[in-house]
C-alpha cells in the first residue's frame, strides 16, 4: 500500500508492505553516500538491509534510548558525515523507532542546511505515528524536542514484519497513538479496535493511522493550528509522564491522558479498548504534581489552556479549561 | 525606503532608514522575551537600543570572530532562553554583522523548531549582503557555515548611521558584495561605484544590492539554482581565503576572486572600481592551494566545475570549466 503525503515540493510516499526492507533500493535513492542511523536495541540485520543496498553505507549505532537524543549524539553524526566527505546530494536514513528519527532527522535537517532523509521506522509507535509529519529533533536542558527541525523525509519505508521482535509492551504502547487517531479522525479505525484482534490488521491500522495524520500535517504542516488535535490525550500524558519520571512508556502515558479529555459516555468504551491491549488506564501519582508538568510550557492564557476533547469517535473539538477545570479532569483517572 | 521580500508567508521586509535602530519597536514586535544577540567587536550601545524597545530583553555578547559559529555557543544560546522560560511566541534578535547574525539566526530556528528571528545588521558586509536570505549556520570541523537551516527573518532593520564606527579596511570588504551584485544583476549600481563616492550614496548601494539579492532568493529560496549566481566571485575567492588563512577578510577576497571569472575587456573597469575601494586585486599564493581549495566541496562532475562568469555589468552567465580551465584563470590574479 502507498500513502501519499502531500506537501508541495516536498510531497513524498509512505510505503506499508511486507518485505519492503529487503527492497529498500526500490523506494529509496541510495546510489550515493547514505549515513545509516540505527540503535544499539535495534535488531543489527535492519540496518544491515538498508547498508546492502547503498553505494556507499556509514552505519552508526547508538546507545538505545532518549539520552542518544542530545546536541552530543547530533555532533558525532555531522562529524562523522563530515569525515567521509558527505556533501549535498548525499542523504541520510534512519532504521529504528523514535529516537533514531527523531535524531538522524535533525542531522539531515541541518547538515548543510538541509540534505535528504528517509525513515525506516521499525517499532510500532514510529510505524503509527512519528515517522509521518516531518518532526525532528534532539533533547537539552531535560526538555524534550526542545531543539530541532521541521524536515520531511523523502520516503517512509514501512515494514511490519520487523514488529515480531518487539515487546508485548512496546506494542500496546505504540498502539495508544493509533486509538488516538480513530478517537480524533476514524471512528472506522476506533471501531477495529473495539471488534478485532489489532495485531491481525496491524497493517490496515498503520495504515489508517498514518493516512489521517498525512492529513492532518499536509493542512498544518508547522503546527500553526489544526495539527494541534495530534495533541489528544498528550497534555495530561505528558503531564503523567514527567511525574512517572521513566516508570511508564509514553504510548502508556497518552492512553490513560485521553480518558479525562473524553465526553463521560465514551470512556467506558476507550477503557475496554485499553484493557484489550494491556494499557494502563488509570495511575496513582500526585495530581498536582501531574498538573504542574503537563501546564509546563503552556501558557494559560486568558479563558485557560487550550485541550483537544472528543464526544464521539472521529472528531474532536478545541476548548479552553482552566487549570481548575483541567485538574478536576486529571483526578479522574489518578488512583487515590 | 522599505524592500519587501516575497517569499508567501515568509515574506518580510528590509527596513533601510537611518536612525531606525532607536525605532526598534516600530519595526519589530518586541512585546515579549527577546534574546539579543551581539559580539563584542560591536559597539554595546546597538544592542542596548534594542534591548530597551522590548518588554524582556536578555542580552548575549559572544565573543567577536568566526571561533563563536560554533554548536558549543548555539548550545549556550539555546539553554540561556530555556533558562528564562521563552516559548514559541517569543523572539531572537541579531544586532551585528555576519557572525552574530548566523549563530543567532540559526538558534531561532531550531530552538522548538522555528521561533521569529530578527536582523538588525551593523556592519557594511551584513547590511548590503548576508542579513537578507535567510542563510543560517554555525562552523563545525574546520569547515564554514557545514551546519544550519534556512530560516527567513521576520523583519531586518538597517541603520546605515552604524557604519561610522566601523573601520575603512571592513567598509572596503563589505563593498565588495555590492559590487558583485552590480556586476552580475545590476549595470546602474556598478556603474555608480564607477562614478561616485561610495559612502556619500551608501544607502542607496545597499537598497539596490538587498532588491537583486531579495530578487534572485525570492526565485530559489534554497538554493537549487539560480541563487548559485550569488556565489560569482567566491569560487576563487574561497580559495584565496583558504590559503590565506586570516590574512584576507572575505571580501577582500571575493574582490580578487571576481576578476578572473570576469570578460578580459571588463577587467580593467573592474579593477578600477576596487582600487578605489582601496581593495586588493591579486595576490601571491600557490595556485594549486588555491585551486584545491577552490574544488573542495565541489563536485567536478562530467564537463567541470560551475562557474559564473560576467562579460558585461549586470548580467551573468553559468558555465563549467575544468580545473585545468580554473587554475589558468587563478594565475591572473596571482603575483608570481
Amino acid at each position: 500500500m502507498i500513502l501519499p503525503v502531500s506537501l508541495g515540493d516536498r510531497s513524498y510516499e509512505v510505503r506499508v508492505e511486507r518485505g519492503c526492507l529487503r527492497r529498500a533500493g526500490e523506494s529509496m535513492n541510495l546510489d550515493r553516500r547514505v549515513l545509516i542511523v540505527t540503535d544499539e536495541g535495534v535488531p543489527a540485520e535492519y540496518a544491515e538491509a538498508v547498508a546492502a543496498a547503498c553505494r556507499e553505507a556509514v552505519l552508526v549505532t547508538v546507545p538505545q534510548g532518549e539520552g542518544s537524543k542530545s546536541l552530543a549524539t547530533l555532533e558525532e553524526l555531522l562529524l562523522t558525515m563530515l569525515r567521509h566527505g558527505f556533501t549535498r546530494s548525499d542523504a541520510v536514513c534512519a532504521v529504528g523507532g523514535g529516537v533514531p528519527g527523531d535524531l538522524a532527522g535533525f542531522a539531515a535537517a541541518c547538515f548543510m542546511r538541509g540534505i535528504d532523509f528517509y525513515n525506516v521506522p521499525t517499532t510500532v509507535l514510529a510505524q503509527v505515528d512519528s515517522s509521518v509529519g516531518g518532526k525532528t529533533a534532539v533533547n537539552l536542558g531535560g526538555v524534550k524536542n526542545i531543539v530541532g527541525a521541521f524536515h520531511q523525509p523523502r520516503a517512509v519505508l514501512i515494514d511490519a514484519d520487523t514488529l515480531s521482535t518487539l515487546s508485548q509492551r512496546d506494542v500496546s504502547a505504540g498502539l495508544a497513538e493509533a486509538v488516538k487517531m480513530g478517537l480524533i479522525a476514524d471512528a472506522a479505525l476506533f471501531a477495529l479496535f473495539e471488534r478485532e484482534d489489532p495485531m491481525a490488521h496491524i497493517e490496515e491500522i498503520i495504515f489508517a493511522a498514518l493516512r489521517e495524520k498525512a492529513r492532518v500535517v499536509a493542512s498544518d504542516e508547522r503546527e500553526q493550528g489544526l495539527r494541534k488535535c495530534l495533541n489528544f490525550g498528550h497534555t495530561v500524558g505528558h503531564g503523567i509522564e514527567s511525574a512517572a519520571a521513566g516508570a511508564l512508556r509514553h504510548g502508556e502515558c497518552v492512553a490513560i491522558g485521553m480518558l479525562p479529555m473524553c465526553a463521560p459516555a465514551l470512556r467506558p468504551r476507550l477503557r475496554a479498548v485499553l484493557e484489550r491491549l494491556h494499557l494502563p488506564t488509570s495511575c496513582h501519582y500526585d495530581p498536582d504534581a501531574v498538573l504542574d508538568a503537563a501546564l509546563h510550557d503552556k501558557k494559560a492564557g486568558a479563558g485557560g489552556v487550550d485541550c483537544v476533547l472528543v464526544d464521539a469517535p472521529g472528531a474532536f473539538r478545541l476548548e479552553k479549561l482552566t487549570p481548575e477545570q483541567l485538574r478536576a479532569r486529571i483526578v479522574e483517572v489518578l488512583e487515590p
